[in-house]
């Protein structure tokens, strides 16, 4: 469903050892680096929506490490070449990636898996209710039906 | 089993929702947090273990989102008031807690749950194999035999 300007998709690595696995997340020397304001950890349970939220200012680096995570995205910058767009696409351990969401892009995200479905924000700032916006599932402003 | 100095334990806050929980992992402000250089998840399966590993430069900030793991370490810092302590501790999403560690401190950790055992590093550096120094689990060194 098109991508949004942006948004970056990065492969990660995941290296199996015999007592368990290194996941890799983020590090400071990576493009996707904006600066650490805060991590925390959201779950999210099969079938359930959280969502929308747009944040002003902070930029969201998203690993899921338990799951799966379908992400829907919509691009809300009048100035962006990808106005309007709407970007969808899940992460699980499987398509093990980190996707960076910039600042005035929509977001909302389902639980895919019977498993505990969690994600990881590394965000480029701490949480501040001031910055961001949130907005109900169904809504007159983003043209996606499929929650 | 004691305590080590500069070892630090802080409660973090799990706020349910209808749709799923948000668990704090670390911001900026915190006095534990000590620059960006990496996170990552490591993974333990039920009864292994992985270590023992001490670091020359490396803070830990480590987070147990999902499953239990139980930490051992063993201060080995001559210079330290709690040089050749040894302290243990299982956190798990039930005891959601913090762990910060100074290099020079070594540790070991081993799945305490069938579920998936999974930490989260927030490390203030970058990976760098010149900085670490590993030991197998039955060493002359550390006493310590509940492995």
């Amino acid at each position: 469903m098109g991508v949004i300007d942006d948004v970056r998709l990065t492969p990660l690595s995941i290296i199996p050892g015999e007592s368990g696995d290194i996941m890799h997340a983020l590090k400071q020397q990576e493009i996707s680096f904006h600066g650490f304001g805060e991590a925390y950890f959201s779950t999210v349970q099969y079938r359930a929506v959280k969502g929308w939220k747009k944040h002003s200012r902070m930029i969201l680096n998203l690993i899921v490490p338990s799951g799966g995570i379908r992400f829907v995205l919509y691009d809300d910058r009048p100035l962006s070449k990808t106005y309007r767009n709407i970007m969808e696409l899940e992460l699980s351990k499987k398509n093990y990636q980190r996707l960076t969401v910039p600042p005035g892009v929509w977001m909302a995200f389902q639980g895919m898996s019977a498993e505990v479905n969690m994600l990881l924000n590394i965000a480029s700032i701490p949480h501040d209710p001031a910055e961001a916006e949130n907005m109900s599932v169904k809504n007159e402003l983003i043209p996606y039906s499929g929650f």
